[in-house]
């Protein structure tokens, strides 16, 4: 792709093409974000059958966050334009009773990357400005018998410019027969978007998923994999665009199915015992090794809306 | 301090005075492990009161490991010298119904640090080969109103040596009466046996344990302090191994008095519940901070060894 990338002019250049870019990336998340709660929301509805169905169904709770480091400006800002004007986030949380906790975030900040940081964030070495907006999701379940999951897209602008994202599949027990149906059907689901889009999408970004979400201390996967990307800059910034949009379209397809399948089987003490254990790895995996993580945590985000993604109980043996 | 020192000159010749003293050290650190072990199953044997007395006396389980990128060698190693070897080290794990889980581990590793952690290391800069022998401590308490605790010593050996560790109270309530007492309790322990090397070791020491148990992205600290020390190394071996042993002789007369102030009246579901939440700020530090945890997670520790120190039951809000 030798062309000049539409976004690289642009983000340079500070032109309203790369504002409207940005603004056209910043609704989106918050509109997948709507689409997803009422949908998590639905599944609340609908619980049958297990000693749980008896609680009120969950609906989210919204909280606006700001940036600690902007506290001046912040004060003039009303909580409805602090998303848009790029300096924090609103979480949405629900504790309900199938979704034991599930977090969907959505982020715009802005600024200056540190300088140590800097070398590690591809086209800041040299200029430290950037802008990022994103979405992210994470759902610890109640029921041990369903998967915990976990969504997240976002566009960065520094110099340079680009999307991320992915979705992966965390089943408590690895080796069930449910479980390799349930991962044979989420992965299916992204397989369908990455080959509309490009047909070498799917086998990279499945292999991608599978080398990232791996916790090397302990030599084991973190769950069933799914797909990853990043730093995806096609030259082309409305294709790359769409298919980040795609990706957060097919998550409800490749995640809801699963929940409904089992959501309304009962489980034993032994399996939720089993699954606050498989927790643990989770929690490690987040703390030690995920960049959204450390990227959230060095960029003045709120630790409250970073650790969302961490499970409401966890075991170690 | 300009005389050489002998820890120095014998680490580089390899003499058999080098070896007597990594001998020492290891030997020493599992001496402490047994005055340690025993003096926490007495406490498990002294429990009135609390609905947990029911419960039998914890006792410690012990296991030993090998490092696992020395297979063949370990294979004709018999479990009993694997210690003595530097080939791994020995967890002994409580699960009691005064603590609800503590490991004290010992371990004696050595082998060659990677090119990139080398940079990170004192004296690894250029050749990589270390030795390293320590005692590592954390223990959590089922009492919300017991403070969790760890400590720590270790003799570390590149192309200089040092002697490291400390150790640090974490009281689930920071403000209450109680914990102002503990605090003063344990720091005045520590301070005694500093004061007695070196009037310079307490105002450092207790400062560098507050600095170092700080959580930066939440800006509170882990607990309420104690003492940290690090590349100790004041020329002269002798000394900084017997400051080092009343460190470790120092920490039952610190400890121990606060446990059985508490460990007799019966708590809350509230306290056992703001408890877990505390615990998720413990694990949270280790995982994203702990420089022992990586450097175990880099060398070839034994992963379950190196996140004993992780809580049995946490919880995230």
């Amino acid at each position: 792709m030798t062309s000049p990338s539409p976004m690289r002019a642009s983000a340079c250049s500070a032109a309203p093409s790369a504002e409207a870019q940005k603004r056209q990336a910043a609704l989106w998340f918050r509109e997948l974000r709507d689409t997803i709660c009422a949908a998590f929301e639905q599944i609340e509805d609908e619980l049958l059958g297990t000693e749980h169905a008896a609680m009120p169904a969950g609906r989210f709770e919204r909280k606006v966050w700001r940036r600690a480091d902007k506290q001046n400006a912040n004060d003039q800002i009303p909580d409805t334009d602090v998303f848009a004007a790029g300096r924090g986030g609103e979480m949405s949380v629900m504790r309900g009773r199938v979704f034991e906790k599930v977090g969907v975030n959505i982020s715009t900040v802005q600024g200056v990357f540190s300088p140590e940081f800097r070398q590690q964030i591809r086209g800041a070495e040299s200029d430290g400005r950037f802008w990022a907006s994103g979405i992210s999701l994470v759902a610890h379940m109640r029921s041990p018998l369903v998967p915990a999951v976990h969504m997240n897209t976002r566009h960065i602008v520094t110099s340079t410019g680009w999307f991320g994202g992915g979705a992966d599949l965390t089943p408590m027990d690895f080796t069930s027969a449910a479980t390799a149906a349930d991962k044979a059907h989420f992965h299916a689901a992204f397989k369908t978007v990455c080959d509309r889009h490009n047909p070498d999408y799917y086998p990279r970004f499945s292999a991608w998923c599978d080398e990232y979400f791996f916790l090397k201390h302990r030599n084991e996967p973190r769950g069933v994999g799914g797909i990853f990307y990043d730093w995806l800059d096609s030259g082309y910034w409305e294709k790359d665009f769409a298919f980040t949009q795609d990706v957060g379209r097919a998550f409800l397809d490749a995640y809801l199915p699963i929940v409904r399948r089992r959501m309304n089987e009962s489980w034993t003490a032994a399996q939720r015992e089993h699954q606050c254990l498989r927790r643990g790895r989770y929690a490690e995996f987040n703390l030690l090794y995920d960049r959204g993580t450390a990227f959230g945590l060095k960029t003045g985000g709120n630790p409250d809306a970073v650790l969302m993604s961490l499970p409401p109980e966890v075991k170690w043996g």
